[in-house]
C-alpha cells in the first residue's frame, strides 16, 4: 500500500548501538573508556538519557553490544553482535578490517530485518562510545576532504589543549589511513566504529525495509553519512532529530541534505535527540490527519493574491 | 513546596483566546472575517490544528470568545467572555478603550485563577482572529520604537503590495494613537485586540498561580509582550514554543529575553506551537527526574579539564 503521509506510528523502537575505540588511547576525551561498559549497564537498568526520553516517546530501547571492550556475558535486554573488544587505534592504522566493516552493517541490516516483522514503523538511532566523536569527525574529514580542524570538536568536554591534540590525532588518522572517500566500506574500516557501523547498517536496512529513520546527533550522523554514501536513496527515509553542538554536524547534515528538527545545544548522544524527534514526527502525523481542510469544514477562502 | 524542577505535569491545559479586528476593513488579511467565527467553530468541533496537536500532546483546549463579531449564543464548550464585537479599526483611532483593555486582562487573570483550582499544572496559550498580526505588530513597534516596516510580514500569506499596505496601515494607527509604551494597557488599548489582552490577562494570572507558560507565536507573544511590560517577573514563568515566520516576533523574542524551543516555519497560531512546546518541557521534566547522575549509578568521572 502506497504511504498516504497520514499513517500512524505503531510501533516505536530506539537503537543505541555501544563500542569502544582503541584511539582512546591517545587522551582524546575526558573520559576512561570503562564508561562505555558502565554506560551499558546503566541503559540496561532503564536509569540513563536515553531510556527516560524513549519511554517519554513511548519507544522501546534496544541496546546492542558491537564491539564494547567488556564480557557482558549474557546479560537480558542486551543484544550481543559483538565485534571485537574496540576498534584499533585508527591514529596508528585501520580502526578495524574490511571483513569486520561488512560484518558491522550486516548486523544493522539483519536488526532492521527483525523490526519489519516485529511492526516497528519509525526507528531512531544511537550511540555510547567513549571516544567516538574522534572516528565520527574523522569520517566526515574523510568524504568532505576538510581539515579535522573545520570538523572537531569537544565530545564530552575536553579543553582547548585536548582539541587541539584529538584534531592533531585525526589528521594523524587521516595521513595513515588515506581512507578511500568513493568506497564507504574502506572510511568506515580504517577511520570509523563498530557501532557507527551498525548504525549505518540499520539505515540501509530500514530504507530497504521502508521504515523511516530519526537519526541523533553527531555519531548517527556519520553512520548515517556512510549510509548515504553507499547508497544515496537512504537520504529520502532519514529525519535528522536534532543540531549537535559538535561543529562538525551541520557539515554532515548539509552534506545529507537534512535540517534538523530541533536545535536545543545537546551533547548526549545515546538517541536521546533521536527519542524527541520522534514524538515531532508523530506529531506531524497527527496534523496531517487529524486537521480538516478549510474544504472539508466550509470555511472561506482566501483571496487569490 | 519549593519547585525542584523535577515534578510531573499532571494536567495541561491550552487557551485559545479568539477575537475579531475592526482593522480588517484595511484588507490587511487574505481572509474575510467571517473565519475568526468558522475557525472558533472548527475548534468546538474537534477539527482544527489546535485540537489535533493538543491531543497529541494530552492537553485539554479551552477556547474563548474575548470578542468575535459573531453571536454564538449558548455553544457548548466554548467560554463566553465576549467585551464587544470586534476591535475598532485601529487605523483610524484606538482599539478599544481602556475599560475594555482592563476587562481582557481580568477575563485571563480569572482563567488562570479557575486553572489554579483545576489543578492545571502546565498552560499554553493560542489566539484565533483574523487580521490579528497587524495589532501584534502595532505592539511590538509601540514596545521598541521601531519601524513597522521592521516588524511586519504577511501573516497567512498577503503579497509584496498587500504587506507595503499593512505596513503603512500599521503606521496610520501609531500616528493617530501615539500609544505610550510606558503604559501597556494604553498600547492594548489602542493597538491591541480582545484576544491578544486575554492572553496577557492569562500570563500575569498564571505566573501569580506560579503556574508556567507555554507561549505560541506571534500574536501570543504580543500578549507576552503586554503583560511583562506590565509585571517583568511574569517572564520567569514563561517558555517560548517556536519561532514564527512572522520577523517581528524574533524582536518580541529578545526583549522578553526568551528563545524558542522550535524553529519549523510555523504560522498556524491556534496554540499549536505552544501544544507541541509543552511535550518539550514535559520530555525535560522527564528527564530531570528519571535520569540517574553518574554518582548515582557508579560511572566512572572525567578528568578535570
Amino acid at each position: 500500500m502506497a504511504a498516504t503521509g497520514k499513517e500512524k506510528i505503531n510501533k516505536k523502537k530506539v537503537f543505541t548501538f555501544a563500542g569502544d575505540h582503541g584511539v582512546v588511547e591517545e587522551g582524546v576525551s575526558a573520559f576512561p573508556q570503562e564508561v562505555t561498559t558502565q554506560m551499558v549497564l546503566n541503559f540496561l537498568a532503564g536509569d540513563a538519557g536515553i531510556n527516560a526520553l524513549a519511554r517519554h516517546a513511548g519507544a522501546e530501547v534496544a541496546i546492542v553490544d558491537m564491539g564494547v571492550a567488556h564480557d557482558f556475558g549474557c546479560l537480558e535486554g542486551l543484544l550481543d553482535r559483538k565485534i571485537g573488544h574496540g576498534t584499533a587505534n585508527l591514529a596508528n592504522g585501520p580502526a578495524m578490517n574490511r571483513e569486520q566493516a561488512d560484518q558491522c552493517l550486516d548486523v544493522g541490516i539483519e536488526l532492521a530485518s527483525t523490526c519489519a516483522k516485529e511492526g516497528v514503523d519509525l526507528v531512531g538511532t544511537g550511540d555510547m562510545g567513549i571516544a567516538n566523536t574522534t572516528p565520527s569527525a574523522a569520517i566526515v574529514a574523510s568524504f568532505t576532504g576538510l581539515e579535522a580542524a573545520l570538523v572537531t570538536f569537544r565530545g564530552t568536554g575536553i579543553d582547548d589543549t585536548a582539541l587541539a591534540h584529538k584534531i592533531e590525532v585525526i589528521t594523524r588518522s587521516l595521513n595513515i589511513n588515506q581512507p578511500n572517500p568513493q568506497d564507504p566500506v574502506d572510511v568506515l574500516a580504517k577511520v570509523g566504529g563498530f557501532e557507527i557501523g551498525g548504525i549505518a547498517g540499520l539505515i540501509i536496512g530500514c530504507a530497504a525495509e521502508g521504515i523511516p529513520v530519526v537519526i541523533d546527533g553527531f555519531i548517527s550522523t556519520a553512520g548515517a553519512l556512510i549510509a548515504s554514501e553507499l547508497h544515496p536513496h537512504v537520504r529520502d527515509y532519514l529525519f535528522s532529530a536534532h543540531r549537535s553542538v559538535e561543529i562538525g554536524h551541520t557539515i554532515m547534515l548539509e552534506r545529507l541534505g537534512l535540517e534538523p528538527f530541533l536545535d536545543l545545544r545537546m551533547r548526549l548522544g545515546e538517541g536521546t535527540g533521536a527519542a524527541l524527534g520522534m514524538t515531532l514526527v508523530e506529531a506531524a502525523l497527527c496534523a496531517l490527519r487529524e486537521i480538516k481542510t478549510f474544504a472539508e469544514t466550509g470555511v472561506s477562502e482566501g483571496t487569490d493574491q
